[in-house]
């Protein structure tokens, strides 16, 4: 029982506890603080008042040197930050460092190392197989083998409620190559995953040891301009497609509040090579909902994804290259089998086919400018509660063409 | 004219000065310093001693404070440089920051943020599609409209020295994926381009503020293991064929230092879009040299490139990417039209089928453990002296296997 008020069965109770930076004022110090509620604790103003020890890293304008401690650092502050806000005892000294939620702005959380995006459900990756390349069978040869993936860009990575700025770019016609603002702006609604303690140039990291390695979870809105991606992508991948802003959630959910969700993961056939066996094989039963202008349109299902994060982290390394303190890797779009399951309007609508209704009475294929899409998680807790990941959400603007 | 030793007419004479960042012994301050001749001037020391001002930006562990100050100080701090070096006045004050190359370790220059890699030059490329795709014309119809790139891995970016460790990965065979070593490593020959000043989101770089964002260059090896390579990079490109190392020269050269570099750039059929001209279209002399294990063999031409530095940075950021201090693109393998001017083995022995002979007498395809190749440039610089670029060189070392 925590004696925040409103905390207690709230899917930001004290089983959750999800890390995030906040400013009081917009020119203000970026500060360390936990959600409780719909409140938030200032860690910084905590560790300065002596009630939390972590060796300095509260006092951080991001959580980077405190996701560098490891694990038994992180389950000390945890297990001392429940004390806090459990034992009546600490009420006086603590309750001064609340904020309101609606008092404070978050920012970005951590300074983003590498950014590498999965294509982990089979679903999503079937989908657009079909409606990219009809003529072909829906998966690659290689799909089924290993965890395909690709690096994203780490400095343009913002957190909910940046603008997110439509982008410009060629696409192709049937005249040649044309550019202006993109015309199939589209999400990609993904999980992220925070990498903690840094690995050495050379050293895999097995699947048994990915909680050494990853702190937390933060939803994605991996923004995609489909028209851009189209032309550009052959041979090396997505690229101006997919830099221009990729979106997460203010809270990093810690694997410790994530502990009763775990579930096993798809079976996988044909086997996997040795290094990518993980037992158990597991998943994480988080559930999706994709709101567009207040419609939720999806609810995508994590638990079905094909390859698990410890299998992403083990491939990530296996070649020998090193993680870092905010490496964030994201699970690719996440499908469901369902239509009404998919993570991303190219889905949604088959290409752009086949509009969708929003409850306004507007049709929608692609983004338009000023439309919102929030999205949002939840995952089962302890006891029959929930817990709560924190929202990722993002307005499109329209952006100014080039000077020239 | 210098007073330091030895370093009138050296390709690191005072024409040049690029800056790096040293040890003098292994455990000890990462130091900034600028080269001249065979020695090192240390800035640090130099900055502490009030006899060059730049707030600080010298005192750092990296070149990044000092990268983000901007072309007008740049130029002030190089002004300043070149008279401490060349007026005998302030030889007295100056000689005792002097270090001997040889005394000293060099480190990674500067922070990484996010690194890109292009595939710029039109003979690489072609060469590549014959080699890969034998029945489809060598280009794909978007290479002559945009300069193609992908994200690499911006953690994994070593300084020349660093040994590379031959990366585990799958790689296809008739009867389905098998895991071990790679069994085709190959070099890629580069120009980088070091970005100093950020952008701002969602306001593109046209092609003629390229001087005001770039700071200077390096020479870039991007390793590539090519079995890997083949089979993981459909649909998004390469990504642990690549991202287990790339090395780059420890001396930053800035764009200062090659003003008599520049000259026109190949013609561009068909005319690219009104964001990619650059008047003038201008790219670099910058005259490789492969040298593997002893023997010289290709000499790839910079000056080649079909896509100049200025487009690919307009091209970067058209899309509203923006940049930060520490961002560091790529050229892509510069090949020239001869097969000793291309800028990979793979290329050199077309697709491993042509050994080339080693001057030791042996003979080589892919690069084999022990093997070291060193990576030279020079430039055109003022009065008839040429301008050198720092090596990038590395020996392959073993990796070894992943624990399970």
């Amino acid at each position: 029982m925590t004696w925040v008020p409103g905390a207690e069965g709230s899917p930001f109770g004290v089983h959750n506890l999800p890390y995030g930076v906040f400013r009081q004022s917009p020119q203000g110090p970026a500060r360390i603080g936990v959600r409780v509620g719909d409140a938030l604790l200032d860690l910084h103003g905590a560790e300065s008042a002596g009630l939390v020890l972590a060796g300095g890293a509260l006092q951080a304008e991001t959580l980077n040197p405190f996701l560098a401690l490891g694990r038994p650092q992180w389950s000390a502050v945890r297990t001392r930050i429940t004390e806090l806000l459990t034992d009546a005892a600490h009420r006086a000294a603590t309750e001064p460092l609340l904020r309101d939620l609606s008092d404070i702005e978050m920012v970005m959380p951590f300074a983003v190392g590498d950014y590498v995006d999965f294509y982990s459900s089979e679903e999503h990756a079937s989908n657009v197989g079909r409606i990219f390349r009809p003529d072909e069978p829906p998966l690659l040869p290689n799909w089924k083998h290993l965890p395909i993936g690709y690096h994203g860009r780490g400095g343009t990575v913002v957190v909910s409620g940046t603008p997110v700025i439509r982008p410009h770019g060629q696409r192709a016609t049937p005249d040649g190559p044309v550019f202006g603002p993109s015309t199939r702006l589209d999400i990609e609604a993904e999980v992220g995953f925070v990498v903690g303690v840094p690995s050495t140039l050379g050293e895999p990291i097995p699947t048994d040891r990915f909680a050494d390695h990853v702190f937390g979870v933060v939803l994605v809105n991996d923004w995609s301009a489909r028209d851009l991606q189209a032309w550009e992508y052959r041979p090396l991948g997505p690229f101006l497609a997919k830099s221009f802003a990729t979106s997460v959630s203010p809270w990093v959910v810690p694997l410790d509040a994530l502990a009763d969700a775990w579930l096993p993961a798809p079976e996988q056939d044909p086997p996997v090579l040795p290094y990518l066996r993980d037992i158990p094989h597991l998943g994480l039963d988080l559930r999706l909902e994709v709101d567009w202008n207040g419609t939720v349109v999806s609810r995508p299902p994590f638990a079905g994804m094909y390859w698990t994060p410890a299998q992403q982290l083990a491939h990530l390394t296996v070649n020998g290259a090193a993680v870092r303190t905010g490496d964030l890797f994201a699970s690719g779009t996440i499908s469901g089998p369902r239509r009404d399951e998919t993570g991303s309007f190219l889905e949604l609508t088959w290409g752009g086919g086949e509009p969708v209704a929003l409850g306004d009475g507007a049709k929608r294929t692609f983004l338009e400018d000023g439309d919102t899409v929030t999205i949002s998680a939840t995952a089962p807790g302890p006891d029959g509660v929930t817990v709560g990941l924190g929202i990722v959400r993002g307005t499109i603007v329209p952006g100014s063409a080039p000077l020239r």
